[in-house]
Formats: C-alpha cells, structure tokens, sequence
C-alpha cells in the first residue's frame, strides 16, 4: 500500500514541476495518451498530404503535349502555360506542398508534447489557409479541365481534349491529386480541433 | 480579509456543484469571459457570412442579359445556367448560405454555455466542410469569370465581356462576394479553436 501510493505520487510530482500538468494525475495520463495517438495520425496524413499535394504540382508542371503536325505558321502544343489558370494551379499547389513539408517539424512537436497548446493552435491556422488556397487552386483547375473536356456550346468555346487528349489526361490528374490533398486537409484540422478539446 | 477570502469561496463551490468547472477559481472567471467574447464575435461574424453568400447566390442566380438586337437564328442572351461552373456556384452557395442559417442556434449555445465542448467542435468540423465547399465554387467561378473577362487566345477561347458587359459585372460582383464569405469562414474558423483551446 505504502509503495503504490508512492508510484501514484512520483509522476503528480514531476508534473508540478513542469507547472503544466492538471492537477488529477489519472485522467492527464488518459489524455497524455488519446493526444498521442492524434498527433501521430496527423504526422501520417501530413506525409500523405506531401505526396498527393507535389504529385499534383509535379504532374500539372510537367503537362505539355505537341501534337504530330504543324501548319506553315505554327506548331500545335498544349502546355499549362497556355492557360493562366493552370500556372496558379502549378504555384499554389507547390506552395502547399512546401508548407507542409515545414510543418512537420511542428507536427513532431506534437508527438512529443501532446500537451503544447501553441503549435497545435499555430498547425491549425496554417491548415485552415493551406486548404483555402489548395481547394482555391484544385477548384479554379477543375472548372477549366471540364471546360477543355465539354467546351461550352454557348459561349463558342470548343473542346480541346479531342487533340491534346494526353494533356488533358495529365492535367485531369493533377486536380484529382489536389482535391485528395483538399480531404486530408480536412481531416487534419479536425484531428487538430479534437486535440485541442482535449486540453 | 474573512470577508475577502469568503468571496472568493463562492464561485469555487458553486462551480463544484455544477461538476464541470476547473478547481481555480480565478482563471475559471477569466476563460468564461474570453469564451462569452469569442462566442458573441463568432455569432456576428456569422450574420456578416450569411450576408455574403446570400448575396453571391442571389446576384449569380439574377445573372441575366439579353442584347438588344437578334439574328434570324437566335437571340443572343447569356444567363448564369449557361454555364455549368455557375450553376454549381448558385447550389454551393446557397447551401452554404442555408447551412450558416441553420448554424446560428449552435452558436446562441456557444454564447449561453461558453464551456461547452460539443457545440463548438461540431461547429468547426461542419465549417471546415463549408469553408472547402465555398472555396470551391467561389475559386472555379473566378476561373470562369476570368476566361469571359480576357478569353484565352492559346485555346480560342474569346471573351465575352465586350458584348455581355452587365452580365459579367454581376457575375464578378457574386465571386467577389463568394470570396468574402471564404475569408468570414477562416476567421470562424480560427475563432473555434481559440475558444476550444480555452478549456
């Protein structure tokens, strides 16, 4: 009896003295646990978001397609230069990707202080802009690659995936990878918002 | 001095009662306070977000011009339903107009019971959706707003503006707006985790 209640007390101390713990030594080693268990899965889907978010810029930028003949004043290419639109795409998308790569560390932070409220509060703000501007690209690329795909009889704009089928498939992709990214964004800031609950 | 210790005695015991509070009194006091402010500030920022996407929606959805002289063939009109990117902006928006509708009683309960968990974290989950949701519509409108606006000579697609002038001010007037909405919605969102963070 008199060494169990001593096991209960040493851990109560040691948090004293880091002057953050509550003061109910059994339910912050629940929490402790539960925090931990979050802040793993939110390094895994981050490492997913890498992935999926520089697949995209990476296959939107590298999206170019010269068809077999040309004409006495031009060559016909596709490339996502051609359309302003798709460039943002290539910009904001690389841009996430760079975003979360920095992120990790404060991921790692969350690994091993599941109890730090500051970077937890700072991931969740980033995420929230990283997914506006990610969706905002995904979005804006999406509208365009339908366009190329149907054209628009009433506004006379035709179809080109008829003749740059290959680009189009390549830059049909790069938006699916971005809207996968714009998911696991979701998730994170709802794995981050129960994190923060739990506090 | 007794008079003094006994004031501070109350709220502790009455907190006790209600079996939810944190055992110093003191910061209890302070965290119901920022909660109160944040939830008020949450509450009016979404009256200033339903605004905006009832209006995106509705100036998208009255979107509508005739010009004045016709061929032997047809009329020329343009209307939002000509486009389908538009007609996604109007479902989209309106959704996420309704949906701010119908989170208003939630957010009374965040002003009522600052410390409830609940409320607030099925608040930022749902405004983590309509935050993508309206992002989307909002970004891939734009997208289309901009070919009308500029056309884009690499894949022939012409501008329309010159001829449809009011009815690209008007569509441009609802993805202005749209974007307004996305920004209220990061500041809600934001708000939610500084107000989850104070528990």
């Amino acid at each position: 009896m008199k060494s169990e209640s001593a096991a209960i007390d040493i851990p109560e101390s040691s948090s004293v003295a880091k002057g953050k713990a509550p003061l109910i030594a059994v339910s912050r080693d629940e929490k402790g646990g539960y925090g931990k268990g979050i802040a793993i899965f939110d390094f895994i889907l981050r490492l997913a978001a890498i992935a999926t978010a520089l697949a995209a810029a990476a296959a939107m930028g590298t999206s170019e397609e010269t068809l077999p003949f040309f004409t006495q004043f031009f060559q016909f290419q596709a490339s996502y230069d051609d359309l302003p639109t798709f460039q943002f795409f290539v910009i904001a998308t690389a841009f996430v990707g760079g975003y979360l790569v920095l992120s990790l560390p404060l991921s790692i932070v969350g690994i091993v202080r599941p109890h730090a409220v500051g970077p937890r509060l700072l991931l969740i703000i980033l995420d929230t802009v990283a997914l506006t501007l990610n969706t905002a690209a995904g979005a804006a690329a999406a509208a365009i690659v339908y366009l190329a795909h149907n054209g628009n009889p009433n506004t006379n704009w035709l179809a080109i995936c008829q003749q740059y089928g290959d680009f189009c498939q390549k830059v049909s992709g790069a938006v699916v990878a971005s809207l996968i990214t714009a998911v696991i964004f979701v998730f994170l800031i709802v794995l981050s918002a129960f994190a923060l609950r739990r506090h």
